[in-house]
């Protein structure tokens, strides 16, 4: 993915991400599928015409279906093992935006046990504190809480193990070594934990008592465990779930050099909980500049928003696009310096954050209500 | 297993049972421990006087404990993959024997998922009548309602899961690959399964908020998860579970031919529901004899009730030593024809199967009492 970097208005790198999706098997975002989606939409979210969301699976199926009068339900989640980033947040946005334009039910899993297994050192007490303040940055979003519904693993085995089951006797150790690369070394619980995320995909068909196509928005990332358990949820009788792939946004320190953001590295990272300060003082540290080494240079020969770090920001979170293309055609030319550049960014986020650290807070009576009730 | 024979007073093929009590690494369940027993329960089972349960884990800790006022309690369970034969019952009645003399609770689990992941065919509504049937002959045994509870894992994951993932994280690939002769052909849910059955080793202290001690007596070939899982146990902070080992009653053709008795052989089991015409016609066509080819031969040279099914099953069934002890001395003296051997177990056999089978009938009403109560 290093490779890899775009503009509002175009993929850029084809090479790469037309590899990806080779890799992967599936579909690119193309602009007969945009034109379908919008006849259901009547507009198209920033993250569509930017294609952040790039790729998918199934999805003229899916609207088949839903043209055919068989809605589908929205699925996506966290697996809660650390505080919440704006990368995180970025697919999230666009599945409340397709829960409101379809008036579909979304369920949330949060797999409390998948980084318990995972990391050594993550204890069930960690993983249950942040499954709480995760579930505060998903609600903050907005989510519908009557068509919301939280799935979490531990708290709602007694619906999932039943169906993870029936799921993980149709994969074999070969399967999820060739998959996630695991060796014998691997623990049983990590080996099984596919089956989990799988259930989510179709649980909502089993309690309901009838077939419901599903849709996916995930982190491309989290297409290995579904190209695992599509055919298996479909040899169990339910619809194979449609998928869309979301970009990941970059971490501070760029692109090239560090792929994804990650809440692992707080130097490299905006969390959702972060101050106006400390926004500030990160942008201006750490976010990669496309700059020129002198202010001199950078009039005369313009800088280069594909690799600047602040621009990318901007195509994630400014949803007007006329704005962002005034912005990258002032930084490319070199009217706009960096500084400038990064206050814009600055401020974006921060107006950002502003609301969503509102509504965080307000989230907290609101937990429960988004919990599954069994 | 093949090789060995018992008399109720000795275990004969001292050399295998050796064999196995030095590759499990258990203790055999010797005189001094016998006395130590007897102390509490006043008398001894037959079972341990003829040590049908022959070996132990960490029994002499479990009494140190029970002495100094740390009660314990107990763990057994069933696999629920077909219907109950007569050596299912064989570790229950005992566990039901140490309920009653030592007052304490009984955790019985039916892993209904466990066959469900190791046998092709088998679905989940083929276990779940079988759960419902399999825990009326458990019922039909006399256990105190009150003090026994069923966890059934697929009703119960949202207690047991949690547990289970703790187990997991703890047990790599290699090790379940070592100890059940896995392969990268095994499916996911059969190498997490060993973690659902360490669960109610432990569950009980987690729901209670206190470390107490487990016993488990179980058929020895179940060992193997708790070998697995008692260390791992222990380093989540319980106590190792003690374990007592229970030989496998027979099947029918005899010691040598099929080693224990299997549900899924008819021909060789007697099933809890079998009729008293049916128990006659599989002892009399199908029960390995220990006698003579002739009867002029028989009463000349004796028979060889160490290898015959009858006398041996009438040691896993007459609790009378006295009785049993002529019924092979005349056996083996040649006075006893093979006839009148198999008139004695049918009779035992069907004496106790009319009793058991009026006790299943009116447990069907009470299933509901003993399934644990979340």
């Amino acid at each position: 993915m290093s490779k890899l970097v775009f503009t509002p208005w175009e993929v850029k790198g084809n090479v790469d991400y037309d590899k990806l999706i080779k890799e992967f098997g599936i579909q690119k975002i193309d602009e007969t599928l945009l034109k379908r989606l919008k006849k259901h939409t009547k507009d198209l979210h920033y993250m569509l015409r930017r294609r952040i969301f790039f790729a998918h699976r199934d999805l003229n199926w899916l609207l088949n279906e839903y043209e055919n009068g068989n809605k589908f339900f929205l699925y996506t989640g966290r697996a809660p093992s650390g505080p919440i980033h704006l990368g995180h947040l970025i697919p999230w946005m666009f599945t409340k935006w397709l829960q409101d334009k379809f008036n579909v039910d979304l369920w949330f899993q949060f797999p409390d046990e998948e980084k318990f297994l995972f990391k050594d050192k993550l204890t069930l007490e960690d993983t249950e504190k942040f499954t709480y303040e995760n579930a505060l940055d998903v609600i903050a979003l907005g989510f519908n809480p009557k068509k919301t519904h939280f799935l979490i693993d531990t708290i709602h085995a007694d619906l999932m193990y039943k169906e993870a089951i029936k799921v993980a006797k149709k994969i074999t150790f070969s399967t999820v070594k060739a998959t996630f690369g695991f060796t014998n070394d691997t623990n049983i619980g990590s080996i099984f934990y596919t089956s989990m995320q799988a259930v989510p995909a179709f649980l909502p068909s089993v309690l309901a008592g009838k077939n419901i196509p599903c849709l996916i928005p995930l982190g491309f990332d989290q297409d290995k465990h579904f190209l695992l358990s599509r055919d298996v949820i479909s040899k169990l009788g339910y619809y194979k779930p449609a998928i869309m792939h979301c970009r990941f946004m970059p971490g501070l320190g760029g692109i090239e050099n560090e792929g994804k953001m990650s809440a692992s590295e707080p130097f490299t990272t905006i969390y959702t909980t972060d101050s106006e300060k400390q926004v500030e003082n990160k942008i201006k540290k750490y976010a990669f500049s496309g700059g020129k080494d002198t202010i001199k240079e950078h009039r005369e020969k313009g800088g280069n928003p594909d690799i600047d770090i602040s621009y990318q920001y901007l195509t994630f979170l400014e949803e007007d696009d006329k704005k962002l293309m005034k912005i990258y055609n002032d930084y490319k030319s070199g009217s706009l310096l960096t500084s400038g550049l990064k206050e814009i960014v600055i401020e974006k986020i921060n107006s950002f954050l502003k609301n969503h650290q509102r509504e965080r807070e307000r989230a907290k009576g609101k937990v429960d209500k988004f919990i599954f009730e069994k």
